[in-house]
C-alpha cells in the first residue's frame, strides 16, 4: 500500500460475504475505484487474487474463518479470525475508516455493536432509503432490533433525520411513526404510543405523526420510524416485491414474439420508471447508526453494482461525521 | 322479498362503507347477481334507489347513520343505526347469513366480534388470500390484533389451514410464522418462540418452521401466521406497492407514443401477468375468521369489480360452515 494514504479513505471489505463469492465484490471494487476514490482493505481467503487495477489502492489481509448465513450472532463471535470480524476490527484499530460486508446480517451488528460501541451508548439500528412514488425514504430499524422501547424509536427518530439529511438532502425531514392506524387510538401498541408522545414533545424533530405501509412508497414523509421485526419484514418484502414484479416484467417482454417487439419500443421507460423504482442493487448500502464509524450492510443477493454502491454509501457516510457523533 | 328465500342465500350489505358510494355498491351486486344466486339485504341510506335488475334479490333496509373512516371503534359502537351495525345485527338475527362491509376495519372488526361473538372464544383474526409466484397464499392476522399471545398464533395457524383448504383447495396446506430468521435463533421474539413451538408439536397442522418477508410472495407456504402488527402493515405495504407499479406501468403505456405501441404488442402479457397479480379489486374479500358467521372487509379503495369479489367469498365462506364451528 502506499505511503501517502489517510485512514479516511480506506474501506475494510469483508471479501467472503456474498452468496457470489470474492470475484463478484472484486468486480465491485474496481467498480468503485473506477467512479471514485477509494483503499481498500481486503479480508478473504488467501487464494483471492486482487486485480491488477486495484493492486495500487488494495491490501488483501488473509483470514482462515467465515461467518456463514445460517450462523448465529454468538457462533459467529468465536470465529476470531472471520473476515467479517477482521473487517470490523480493522475500524476499531483505526486501520480504516469504514466497513462493508454483505454477509449474515444479525452477526454483522452484534459484532459491529460489540468490537465498535463505546460505553453504554444505545443499540444500533440499521437504516436505509428506498425509492417513493414522490422521491425517496429512510426507514429504520430494519436490522431486527426486535425489543425496542418508545426511547429507542426516538433514538432512531433522531438518527433517520441525519441520514435523511445526509442522503436525501432534506434540511428538515418529516418523520413518521410505522401504526396500524393514523389515530391515536385504543389500538394503539404501548411502545408506538409512548414514542409518539416522545416525537411529539421533541422540538428538534418535524414529527408528522403515525404512518402505515402504504407510506413506505407514498412518499408522505423522509424517515419511518419502527422496530427491527417490521422494519426487518419490510425489507425482505420489498426485496420480494422487486424480484416478482422483475420476474413478470421479464416474462412479458421476453415471453412472445409480441412482447420482445413491445420492449423494443418500451425500453427507455421501463429503464427509466422500474429499474429506477424496482433494481435492488441501485438501493444497496444499509448504515448501520449508532456507532462511532460507519459499518455498512450490502444486500446478501447484491451483485457487482449494488455492492459498489454501498461502498459509495459507506463514503458518503464518512462525509458526515455528524452522524457518528 | 320473495317467499322462496331461505336464510342461507341472503347476504348483508353495508351500502355506506365505501370512499366510492352505494352506487358503486350496487353495480357490484349487479355484477355478482349476474355471475352467482345471491339475494341482499341492502343496509344504507333511505334515498338509494335499487335498480330495477336487483329488485327480485334485494331489500333495502334504511339506516340513518354511518361508521366513518376515522372513528373509533367505541364512537363507532355508539351509532345505533348506522348501516354497519345493522347488517351485523341481520346476521345475529338470522335475516342474513353473511355481512360484508368495506368501511373502516377496527370498527367492523370490533362490531362483528361485540355482535356476533358467543361464550369466550379468542379473538376473530382477518385472512385474505394475495398472489404469490407460485399461486396464492393466506394471511393472518391483517386486522390490527396487536395484542396477540402464542396460543392466538395457534389459533390463526388452525383457521388459516381451514380457509387455505376451503379457498386454495389445498388439502394439506403449508404453515410458516412469520419471523426475522429461519431459524430460532437469540433474536426471536417470545411470542413467536413459543408460537414456534406449539406448531412444532401440533400434530394436525402441517408446519414448516419460520418463514420472512420475502415469503408473502415467493411461495413457500400456503398460510403466513402473524400478529395483527405486521400483518396490517404488509396489507397496507401490498395495496400501496400494488398502486405504485400500476401507476408506473400506465405511465410507461400511456406516456409516449412509443409506450402505446408497446402496449398494444404487450397488452395480452400485461393483462395475462401483471393484473393477475397486482390488480388489489382481483383479490379483495378479507374475511373475519373466528367468529359464528362469515363477516367480510372489503377494501375500502376496491371498486365495483372487486367489491363483487369480497361478495363471493362471502358465498364461499357459507359453503365451508367448518370455519365457522
Amino acid at each position: 500500500m502506499e505511503g501517502t494514504l489517510t485512514d479516511e479513505d480506506i474501506i475494510a471489505v469483508d471479501a467472503m460475504g456474498s452468496k457470489k463469492g470474492p470475484s463478484m465484490i472484486l468486480q465491485a471494487l474496481e467498480r468503485a475505484a473506477e467512479e471514485g476514490s477509494f483503499h481498500f482493505l481486503v479480508f478473504g481467503e488467501s487464494s483471492i487474487q486482487i486485480p491488477q487495477s486495484l493492486r495500487r489502492h488494495t491490501e488483501l489481509v488473509p483470514t482462515t474463518q467465515v461467518v456463514s448465513d445460517g450462523m448465529k450472532p454468538l457462533e459467529a463471535a468465536r470465529l476470531r479470525d472471520s473476515s467479517m470480524r477482521r473487517a470490523i476490527l480493522a475500524v476499531k484499530e483505526k486501520r480504516a475508516a469504514a466497513a462493508i460486508s454483505g454477509g449474515n446480517t444479525a452477526a454483522l451488528q452484534a459484532l459491529a455493536t460489540h468490537i465498535l460501541r463505546e460505553g453504554k451508548s444505545v443499540r444500533p439500528a440499521l437504516a436505509s432509503c428506498w425509492p417513493t412514488r414522490l422521491g425517496q425514504c429512510v426507514m429504520l430499524d430494519l436490522g431486527g432490533n426486535i425489543n425496542c422501547s418508545a426511547a429507542d424509536l426516538e433514538h432512531f427518530a433522531r438518527r433517520g433525520k441525519a441520514f435523511a439529511r445526509a442522503f436525501l438532502g432534506v434540511e428538515r425531514p418529516r418523520i413518521g411513526i410505522l401504526n396500524t392506524s393514523y389515530s391515536l387510538d385504543d389500538a394503539v401498541r404501548p411502545r408506538e404510543r409512548d414514542a409518539h408522545e416522545l416525537l411529539t414533545r421533541a422540538e428538534d424533530l418535524h414529527y408528522c405523526g403515525f404512518v402505515n405501509g402504504a407510506d413506505m412508497l407514498s412518499g408522505a414523509v423522509d424517515v419511518i420510524v419502527t422496530d427491527g421485526f417490521t422494519g426487518n419484514f419490510a425489507l425482505k418484502g420489498m426485496e420480494g416485491a422487486a424480484k416478482a414484479f422483475g420476474s413478470d416484467l421479464r416474462d412479458i417482454f421476453t415471453g412472445s414474439l409480441l412482447g420482445r417487439i413491445a420492449y423494443v419500443f418500451s425500453r427507455g421507460a421501463i429503464q427509466e420508471k422500474i429499474k429506477k423504482r424496482m433494481d435492488p442493487d441501485r438501493f444497496d448500502g444499509a448504515a448501520l447508526l449508532g456507532l462511532p464509524n460507519p459499518v455498512v450492510k450490502s444486500h446478501n443477493g447484491a451483485g457487482a453494482e449494488g455492492f459498489k454502491n454501498a461502498i459509495f454509501v459507506a463514503s458518503r457516510l464518512l462525509r458526515f461525521p455528524e452522524l457518528f457523533a
